[in-house]
């Protein structure tokens, strides 16, 4: 076992001596491959990992709408159609320092592993798991025991894995010839702009927070002057460089801008950004797995060290991402010639509170 | 004495039980008058107060930068060109619960009293004060005691009282004819805008805070509405109703949108109230008034409550405020034909921490 980060436990003192915010970023980095044969056991690797076999049915994804890391995973669980492969459990938004609760099933229970907590499917694999509780996660139904929480290898496994069990006509988010660039955009992706929001909230010291600023606002700029003239950020198609920029982007106005003080403007006030976001938005497996309550929820009540009296705010006015987004002058489309966007969702995994734009 | 207002004093919990934060609104009354003769005593009134007369020289107005109640008589001051008559001192952004200090001068003195701490111009008059130290207040320069902190009044005499000692060409803040007009706003704009962002920031709970919401941004959506057609709120000029908004207004987005969670939107993103915010941005006597950093540093560092590692913002990006503001379609100009701009600011009244678009 790959000892696992704690995400954020809700103590802005998660901080490093000079007042940087630090992520740790060791997880349990077991793998679901498509070269083990269904139904075998995991399979040990020298690194220490397990490997376990692709199987529809077994294995279920679990997430929370509110959280980022998480969100890249159920878009792309949606782009590709593995919805019936591969369940979907909820955790609710907010929770203590016992992490992640499935407090909006009946009866506070996960219905297909029946865990309360998620953390119970971290001790059912390792009783005396040490570190903090994330999502995405990746439950085996049967043992409800944690696979995987390896954040970045679920998307790409989805894709490459997972590959046999796609739906008719899905994208492929991870092309070949594209996979250097959509690797260096990850890479920079998650240290300048994915963590770069929480290293605004979470600074320690004035200092910590004002080089975190302009470090964050030089990439947001890169990124408006980017998308200027690129309609998506590698190639012409939504890859998954998209899918990881996208939780971030979309959680901006309503959390990060405020709540994390990256205040110099909204991504409403940046016109290529915004194009951008509204286009992803109104694309199936974005804007409908996106659900701004349950957002803004997990992160003004859950940091109550940031924020002592838990309002939840009630703005911003989100609605400018059903208007139009111009952006059909830039080259490319969010699919390419032959692929289909993922059809309606399936019943049961409506986000549980719409905006009025998004019904 | 009618006794004063603690403003607000930097603790969360000054709220009525059921959340709704509630300003104590009862000041030192009173009033600084042209029909006692310079050089008298105070007059005492009927009410208990005392009036006191006009006299160049004998009283300075304290104030500071970040407090928008006093922004209100620093504006009026200038406009006016009161400034030979009437000398400033400034107190610093930031204060314990000892309230205002002039921490930005020479041995953290207020150069013309010798005072430390505005308290103890307060404790002068009355050695048992028992209530709150708010600007602006109006204190005798040769006694060092404050005469009146009562801010509705401030304004209007100096437009009224002291109009002998006005520059040449200053405009009439407060006409005769728009008296009641101007009355009646002040009066909406204090219960549902000036003080509407305070309601929504110190709400104590979350039913308290979203009918602040609501309550703010239909105010704001009525005024949004009135400035599509008017070019200021009372006249076709600049009167004391837009003194009484313009230091909300743009503390707005800096402070009020994020630490205040009046979240709707922007400022910037209202197209009316953003051209008239600029517009009298554009004009002496507001932008140049108008202290962004010491703005920001009063309500984020003061509001530990609310804002525990008292870390600053950056942002946001307030240079539009110099950009071309589109509204001389509308009927009126800032001042009638024959009242000319207040001139430079004199020597020493510059702001200290002009932002790039403000040099």
């Amino acid at each position: 076992m790959a000892t696992i980060d704690k995400d954020w436990d809700g103590n802005a003192q998660n901080a490093s001596p000079d007042g940087e915010f630090v992520r740790d970023t060791t997880y349990i980095e077991d793998r679901i491959v498509s070269d083990v044969p269904a139904q075998s056991a995991p399979v040990p690797q020298e690194d220490g990992t397990f490997h376990w076999p692709v199987e529809p049915g077994r294995y279920r994804l679990m997430a929370a709408r509110a959280c980022p890391w998480a969100h890249r995973a159920v878009i792309t669980r949606r782009l590709l159609g593995l919805e019936n492969v591969m369940s979907q459990g909820l955790a609710g938004p907010t929770h203590d320092w016992r992490s992640w609760v499935f407090d909006l099933d009946p009866d506070e229970k996960d219905p297909a592993t029946g865990l309360h907590r998620l953390r119970e499917a971290y001790l059912n694999r390792f009783p005396d798991y040490p570190r903090g509780i994330t999502v995405p996660a990746i439950v085996e139904v049967e043992s409800a025991k944690v696979v995987t929480n390896h954040f970045p290898s679920i998307p790409v496994d989805m894709q490459i894995q997972w590959k046999n069990y796609h739906r008719d006509h899905a994208p492929d988010l991870y092309p070949e010839h594209l996979r250097s660039r959509i690797d260096e955009l990850a890479s920079w992706l998650f240290k300048e702009v994915n963590n770069g929001v929480y290293r605004c909230g979470f600074a320690g010291s004035q200092d910590a927070y004002e080089a975190a600023y302009h470090r964050l606002w030089s990439a947001l700029d890169w990124l408006e002057e980017h998308l200027s003239t690129h309609r998506f950020l590698a190639g012409e198609h939504i890859t998954l460089a998209d899918v990881y920029l996208y939780p971030t982007l979309v959680r901006f106005d309503p959390v990060y801008v405020g709540h994390f003080k990256c205040s110099r403007n909204r991504i409403a006030q940046m016109p290529n950004l915004f194009g951008y976001l509204q286009e992803l938005f109104q694309t199936p497996g974005f804007g409908d797995t996106t659900d701004f309550q349950e957002i803004k929820e997990h992160y003004y009540y859950t940091h109550g060290e940031i924020n002592p009296t838990r309002v939840v705010p009630l703005g911003p006015d989100m609605s400018g991402l059903v208007e139009p987004h111009g952006r059909e002058h830039l080259p490319g489309s969010p699919f390419a010639p032959g692929v289909t966007p993922p059809g309606p969702l399936p019943a049961g995994e409506e986000v549980k509170h719409p905006e009025a734009f998004q019904k």
